[in-house]
Order: C-alpha cells, then structure tokens, then sequence
C-alpha cells in the first residue's frame, strides 16, 4: 500500500456540545463543520491540526456502531484513517497481503470522501480507514 | 493552548518483531528508529508518515504500564502526541484550564523529545501527551 499522511482520527464522544469546548478552548482549534451522516447513525464535528483532521463522533441512537463502542470501551480514540490515492488499487492491495476487508469497495463517508474500512483483528488492533480525496 | 499538529500516535504492540512488518510490508512505511526507554519500561519503533511518526511501545517487563494497557484494552492506540513549542507555557495554560496533569513539569522522552503528558479522565478519554522538540 501506499499512504500518504493520517488523513483523519475518528474519535468517539457522548455529546458534541460536551466535547467540541474542550477541542476548542482548551486545544485552541476550529470546529469547521458539522455533519450528520444518517448511515453510519452519527453526528459528526471537524478540526483541522496541521494536515490532519479530528472527527468526534456522536452516536444518533443506541444502535449506533458509536453507542457499542462507547458502551465497552468508554470515549476515545475509535478509528485511525490514511489518506490514501486510489482507492480501489489500495485496497486490492491489502486483500492481495491478507488483511481482512470491512468494505469490499469504496463507499461515500462523511466530509466528501472516499472510504473503505480494514478489520482491526488484521490491521495491529486498530481499526483503520483508508480515505480518498476524489474531489480535489 | 497552540498545538501544531500530531506530533506522533503511541501505539501498544506485544512485540516489535511481530509488528513492525505490518508496517513496513502492509503499509510500506520505513521503520526508521529502535529505541529503548528504560524509565518507561519500553522498546520503541519509530515510522513516519507524513508530519506524524508512529511510535510503536513493546512493554519490556510485566510492570511495564504498556504491558497492563494491552492486558486490559489489547493491542493499538495508546496516546496521541500533540507538538508544540514552549512546553512550559502549555503545559501552564492547560492547568489554568483544568485539565489534569500527569507530568507537573515536562520530562525527557523517547527520539530527543521534550514531553509532559495530560490524564485521559480530563482530555475526551484520550491520554494526550504534548511534545516539543528543543533541539531544533
């Protein structure tokens, strides 16, 4: 594979309203945008440090991926993402060296980007996402 | 506070060895640096990827507190590095803020840096460590 920067962290909180203070007026960043993303059952928030973006994720109902994890894990780190160019070669890629694919092909997520999730039982315990910029 | 940008991931493994070709093979990153941080009862791997480096912490004694993370949590991400410059300011600011310190005052770490790290409880469950390199 090839990956270029750590396009985002995805981490997971009970409230935006709760969270997005500490990210702003403790760490001295920027919520530049809010988005809902109805499938994946979540509420999103965006900053920007340095090339990478942190998106908190607020779970939109108890059957939110967001919500078991909370629930078993506590707040925090959920998901580690790599900006990647081409996707689909990326991924081929991964499968061709025996990491176990959570999308067998690229779907739309949140911020306009292309995704594609790898299982963590492959990937070193960290759920991991590459990401594709395909509206630049 | 003034964050730059993450400075690195610290990521738990039960061993180098077995970790780094994932890194290297799967991701194609280059694994520039092995260190041993004695106080911290740790063997460390260093990566970069983009402005951020991946630290990867083998625990190299059962006391070692890397050792009980994996115990309760398993392998993956353990903290996130945040660089920053004048440590001491920071670090004074985030007091001001209420945020929990860890390290009252910073402390040499591993790769020649200059680190203070912040309690989880008070930073969105994310033990955050701040960075800054004085040797630039």
């Amino acid at each position: 594979m090839k990956v270029s920067h750590i396009e985002h962290l995805g981490i997971a909180v009970k409230s935006l309203d709760e969270a997005i203070p500490y990210w702003e007026n403790v760490l001295g960043l920027k919520c530049y945008k809010i988005e809902e993303v109805a499938d994946q059952k979540v509420k999103t928030a965006f900053f920007k440090i340095g090339e990478t973006k942190i998106e908190l994720l607020e779970p939109t109902c108890p059957e939110s991926k967001i919500a078991g994890f909370i629930e078993k894990r506590g707040i925090g780190i959920h998901h580690m993402a790599l900006a990647v160019e081409n996707i689909e070669e990326q991924l081929a890629d991964a499968a061709s060296k025996e990491i176990r694919l959570i999308d067998q092909t690229p779907r739309k997520g949140a911020d306009g980007m292309t995704i594609a999730f790898l299982h963590p039982k492959s990937t070193q315990g960290i759920l991991t996402e590459l990401c594709e910029n395909k509206n630049k």
